[in-house]
Order: C-alpha cells, then structure tokens, then sequence
C-alpha cells in the first residue's frame, strides 16, 4: 500500500479516543465493556484503509468488530469511515500483530481476519507473513476453542505458503477457495485492494481454518 | 479417461505374471522380495495408460514402483509400456484403492501417488474421490511414518476439497503449488493427461503431505 505522508493524522486520532483506542493494554480481557452491546468479537489484523472491515460492522450488527492496524496513515482513513458512520460495534486498534495476547485475554476473540496480507515475498522476510508460526501462537493465543481464521489474499506464493504453514502448526483447513470470486460463496465483502485487483482478473483466495480442540 | 474395450486385454495380462502380479495379497508384507533391490516403494494409485509411473520407474532405479489401475483396457497400456521398457523396479498391481491395506502390511510402502484421479464432482459421490476420508485412512494404514502423499490435478474442486479433507483428517501438507508448471518445481514427471491439460494452458495443483508421528 503507498503511504500518504499525514501530519495531522496523530492529532485527528488523539481526539477520537471513543473510536481508536488508546493504552488499549488496559482492556485485555475487557473488550466487551467498550461495546454496547455484549457479543462475539471479530478482528481484523491489518485492516488498510477499513472498507472491509466498516462493511462488516454495518452489515453485521450483531458482531463486535476491532480494526487492527500499524500505520498512523492508515489508521485514520478507518477512522475517517467511522467518524461518518458512527458504528457501535467498531473500535480501531493503533498497533500491530505481534503482541495480540497483550491486548487481548485467551478465547476473548471468536474471528481473525486476515485480508491481503503483505506477501514478504523473499524468504529472509517469510517471518514478517502474518500466516508465520509466530503470529499464528499469537491467534491461537486469543481465540475461542470454536474461534477460526478467515484469510484471503491475490497473492498466490503467500497462499501456498500459508497452507502449509497454517497445515504444519496443527491447525485445521475447514474450507479452501482457490477463485473465490468464480465460486459460490455468498456475502464476500472486498478490501478496496480486491476491488482493485479482482478487475484485473486476478484470482482470490481464500481459507477458513481452526485450531483443533486441545484434548482434555 | 475414455476407454476402450479390449478384449484380449485380460489374456494378455494373464501371460504376464511377472509384471501384473496375480494373487497379488499373497504378497502382502513381502513385497520387496518381488523386486530385484530391495528398496523403498512407492505406489500410484490409479496410474492410467502408466506414463507416469514408467518414467518415474526408469528414472529413478533407487526406488521401487508398484502401478495400481483398476480398468483392464488400461492396466493392458501399463504392461504394453513395461513389455517394451522391462523395468525391473516396476510392477504392476490390477486392483482398486479401496482395500489397499489388504495388500500392504503397516509402513511397507514409502509414498502413494495420485495424479489426476477422477473428481466425481457431485457432493454424493465425494466418497468417490482418492482423497475422501475412507481412502485416506488406506494410504495411513499402509504407509512408512515418514511416507509422505504426492498429489496432483488439474481439477480445482477437487484440489479445494483434498486440501480441506487431508487437513481434516490430520494429515500435514509439506508444501503446496497453485500454479505447478509455472514453479519453480523441477523434475515433474507428467501424465498422459497432464500434457493434454497443460497445453490448454489449464493450471496444474499439486500438493505433498504426510501423516503426523504418532506420540509414544
């Protein structure tokens, strides 16, 4: 994604403590308090400019949704679509994905989204993946036994990658599209990325995996 | 596969015991004293006019090779291909997948090959397709713990489901390829079919996997 310099992004974020968080340390376990309504949380781990995401929280009522995303830039487009919507099941989280289980307590979150996700196509970067073994402990840290990870990407070197990694970490392939968008699978909701990519004739892909229950 | 009807098919099969192992349950756990060397073996399940499997054969003399077709028309191809090669690290087995653990004892075979298997597209007979759940538990019940699957297809739907349903069954995929003959992949071996596909420009999916080491 290119990054648009915005000097006063930090500012307009600052005002909006409603809408993006801050010291959001402090609501590990607590994440239900700050929406209205008490109901299962989904986030999304690199949330761009916030048109999926929006659109889910709009579309679904009935979930929680917290935007996740790193850069300042960024952050602010989610929070200009918030700030014209008003959504109540929408919160925006400032940070990245390394150090969710400091944000979040063990089963607090029932989603992970992960969408178009940035390839790190050389292997010396294949850790930076947000499908690595090291981010995926940290879903597997946060989320409810029945929890899943849906991901998508255009990217095809990081889907096989993510097959395999997802596969060699234990956790379980529920679903697999190899072209979404030529499949039956009602209700996508594009990133403005898809929308982009999906004209050019690229395919999508997608999966929803689990981890399996632990045996007790 | 279109097939034709040969009937001197089964004569000359039975003239052949050297290649097309008559009885062949009789051999169970014994196989490697039917081959010259003993060495690894690998098996395909549903091999075809036996392009595959004899190239592989006369590629790789370090292993062993057991063709598994059901179709008489077609098992007659493989044994035409082996009566002019006379590979002495190839056999050939004129059976089905289904009871493959009546012929093999427990780790006696090293890798299972499915390479375009038919992908019984309706959802009633997914039972059907070589990666169904009933098959699986055949290629686990016969395979070395440190065998692995080597899978491919032109077939989207079924490579969606086999991804889903090996993961499913606790198999781990090694490595995936959405895309094979554009990889970076080197010494694919193809089949009849695999030429005729690839030259229609179809993309190739292609998967290794194997089972996890039981706990002790």
């Amino acid at each position: 994604m290119r990054l648009r310099h915005k000097p006063w992004a930090q500012d307009l974020i600052d005002q909006h403590p409603k809408f993006v968080v801050p010291q959001a340390e402090q609501y590990k376990g607590m994440w239900q308090d700050k929406f209205q309504k008490q109901q299962p949380i989904f986030i999304e781990v690199g949330s761009g400019k916030g048109r999926f995401i929006t659109e889910m929280a709009k579309t679904y009522p009935e979930f929680n949704f917290i935007a996740i995303e790193l850069q300042t830039s960024v952050v602010v487009s989610i929070l200009e679509l918030q700030l014209e919507l008003n959504l109540p099941n929408l919160l925006i989280l400032h940070t990245n994905g390394r150090h969710l289980n400091q944000y979040f307590e063990h089963g607090e979150v029932n989603r992970v989204y992960l969408n178009f996700s940035d390839p790190w196509p050389k292997k010396k970067h294949a850790k930076r993946r947000l499908t690595s073994p090291e981010f995926l402990e940290q879903y597997q840290s946060i989320l409810h036994p029945e929890g899943e990870i849906h991901f998508k990407t255009d990217n095809q070197g990081l889907f096989e990658y993510s097959l395999a990694s997802m596969s060699q970490f234990g956790i379980i392939l529920k679903q697999v599209w190899l072209d979404l968008h030529q499949s039956d699978f009602e209700g996508n909701i594009e990133t403005e990325y898809e929308m982009k990519f999906s004209a050019r004739g690229q395919r999508i892909y997608r999966l929803e995996a689990y981890f399996p229950q632990k045996e007790i």
